[in-house]
């Protein structure tokens, strides 16, 4: 009843390129990177049993079909033709791409062509200074290509990014100028190529650049309580930079207030729509109690595998039409109003925010 | 099934005594004094659906009707007249008045001719601390007539009421002599008029000179984590104060924890209801997981506009008959518990906490 | 239709061998040693309600009959044969005893033969602490009789649990030599008999005497958040010993969150069940969000009433039952899937970590 005909997910990341088996397929299915605990398999997650709920019958197969049937299907079609399918059955129109994940994974050009849509490369601050830092000798030349390589990226990046940015104890003003230098020189004499940044006074550094640049800024949260960006958010406010908070569960509650409060600020729903599947309705109803209807966006946080994209859009789209075609049934929202906030989720305040046209 | 047949709403302000265009009215449905994000409007919540289900009907019109169409109606009928037919439609047969915020607010008395209902004021502690020292010229003399005026007020007063003093790291026991006396030097030296206290020590020692007068001390807990209190709670057992906890979404968990596990702790479910709307019943329920039913109160912190005492009251009662019914319907309650706990939850516990008799 | 034929209690403790009057009964169904608010009764609360709805059936009686007929009725069975109608009831096959609390509650043996089925001991590491230290008079004896009490004691204990060990602040490593040696020698010149042991440094050493044994390791969480136990899980990784967490509401959903990214944290279910009655299903789907289905155990965490291991019983199969068909009602689970995950919730978990057979 409630429609949602077309997604933008403001956040993912690449499929694999490689084909996949059993053991692989599932270790992306987990939450950490390390093996399941003995006698369990990942696949006896809300994730895996949503996988096996959508995805099969995309490719031809039962739902709930056993894994090893559905990973035969998926290598006899080939990585390439199952990745196509799988996508454009999603209903995404346009990927926001966020590039700073590790690993052999398509970049936007790749997932558009395989998904028949639109495809943003989303810059994630961290790698950007990394590699800044690879080609850089002196602090004075560190600081002045990270500026620049922020400016520059702005003028093609729908968004930047930041994963290591939001942490407890986040100081809400950028750092003095001294700091900076000081932090910079023990970074570059200390750091090897490849080697993650995790200096806070550098990430608050590269967070305050990314600000000023005007594109919007998406901060992961994490299993982190955003209440720790309260400060910072107010420090940013009415500079003209929208942030948005990425993965807030299950302190999602607390992100939706922190959209109510400051203009600002956006939540996105990210993983956790996949994550939980069977309870995503529910998860998503919680979002839905403080934070403004225009501050929500749709974003599937996949990564690796493009079942995951799917998972997402299948669990957002089945979850939308659940919760607010039940306020609709009961007399809560009228039908009008809950097809134009399912717009506004789905694809609508992605447009406006990220200029998308 | 049911029935709530009155309410008494233990924790509310007064109603903005001016007529309102579209931008003032929607300022009062945000959780900001800042405008809405740039394409959003603060109809676009929970609060704004949930007025345009329960108020237009009220006011002779169909539910969900457009929000200027609204307004032309309410201004048609006279901020007066449609507050009449607002208040005496919420089903609130006593009105327990916060008289502490700021603004053209209508008093205790005023409300209850509208609603044809009784009131009674609760006092703020912050502003009575702030009217004694704009009168107070020495240390000695605002001790000295904090005190008394704390005590004059416990006379006629419902319950003392104090919005700034639950704050992370609240000491839990009464600050010494000599440290109040140095606080309130400190304090009358440097404020202005109108100045907000804020000062720890002395919203401390103000908590303290309430919890002697015996009367009820209503604290608020915004978003903050209840559990701050704890230490506060256990110091503040057995001495015959009750304390009441002010709108604790999201730890109303936390907050129904703290109730179940001290006798003189209670928690209302104040502005949560209007803000969530059609997920009342759900935050309803989680409240209702470890609270003793005898600790809970009906309140709806509704503030400036009578559209949200309407909306505070419809939302409790449909979200209290939808849980309490469904579990009678499933057997897991009785239909008589349900209605006795209903009438305590509604009304009862108010009456017996604050005396109403 | 989904089925919980056999349950594995993995934490609970005995129940009273005394009669017991009304004010008695209904101490136990509070969550604090005190008594009820004036005006109120911890019957009228879910525990409360969830006796009542369950208990009165298995001795004779219509649900929700009057608390003082049901005490009536008990008593004219006698405690031990109610006891034993009630355990039977229950569908438990296998309890898992902490015998760590005080009073003059039941042991494995006599729970076994009450409840026709088997039982085994926890051994909770304070209360081992303080036996030894009973008897201990030196620093050097102190230490080493621990350490050979925990070493005996996990020869034929099914698991170790600690109720004091998980606090905010744990220090994620083991103590030092000289640290250990210190508190040992502190505790042992000031500790009265039966003063319980709270001194942080002995409360780790314990921890990891207790994880270097091999045996799962019960850690209480209670109302605090367990991701103070990050730390301390990831230093615990890998070394061949189970974490179980039990107790986590409210913070259910990040103890749910620690079992998805450590192979060798588990989580239980606990009194929340019992002590959230109507709302059980509504807390184990939260519990079951990022859970791998593998890494959750039932438990009922009663003590003192054999109505509370009745009522976890009951809430947790008509919980997962109803959580679990409505999944599979309305597609997301395939049958087989959810009666598989049902089976081991309810008791092959179990059976693999403590290798039950």
């Amino acid at each position: 009843m409630i429609e949602t005909p077309t997604l933008v997910d403001q956040y993912c990341h690449g499929v694999l390129r490689t084909e996949l088996g059993l053991g692989a397929f599932e270790a992306h299915l987990g939450r950490t990177t390390g093996p399941p605990a003995p006698g369990t398999t990942f696949f006896d997650t809300q994730t895996g049993f949503a996988v096996r709920r959508w995805c099969p019958p995309l490719l031809g197969l039962e739902p709930h079909c056993p894994p090893a049937r559905y990973l035969a299907r998926r290598r006899e079609l080939g990585v390439l033709e199952s990745g196509r399918r799988l996508l454009r059955a999603s209903g995404t129109s346009t990927y926001l791409v966020d590039t700073g994940m590790p690993g052999d994974l398509t970049g936007p050009d790749e997932i558009a062509a395989a998904g028949a849509a639109r495809a943003h490369e989303i810059v994630r601050l961290e790698l950007l200074a990394e590699q800044v830092a690879d080609t850089s000798g002196t602090v004075d030349g560190l600081l002045a290509n990270l500026a620049e390589a922020v400016h520059g990226a702005a003028a093609t990046a729908v968004a930047f990014s930041s994963v290591a940015g939001v942490r407890p104890g986040l100081v809400p003003e950028p750092p003095g100028p001294g700091e900076v230098r000081g932090a910079a020189g023990r970074w570059l004499a200390g750091r090897r190529v490849g080697e993650p940044l995790t200096d806070p006074v550098l990430l608050r550094h590269l967070l305050w650049i990314a600000v000023a640049s005007g594109r919007p800024l998406q901060l992961r949260v994490g299993v982190e309580d955003p209440m720790v960006l309260g400060d910072f958010a107010a420090a940013t406010a009415g500079l003209g930079t929208d942030l948005v908070l990425l993965h807030g569960y299950p302190y999602h509650r607390q992100a939706a207030h922190l959209t109510s409060v400051f203009p600002h600020v956006y939540a996105d729903l990210g993983p956790v729509l996949a994550q939980t599947g069977a309870r995503a309705a529910a998860v998503l109803a919680e979002t839905l109690e403080l934070a403004p209807f225009g501050k929500l966006l749709y974003s599937s946080g996949a990564h690796g595998l493009p079942e995951l994209h799917v998972v997402a859009a299948a669990t957002f789209r089945n979850a939308l039409g659940r919760v607010l075609g039940d306020w609709v049934g009961e007399g809560a929202w009228s039908l009008a109003d809950a097809q134009r906030v399912a717009t506004m989720i789905a694809s609508g305040t992605a447009r406006r925010v990220y200029g998308l046209g």
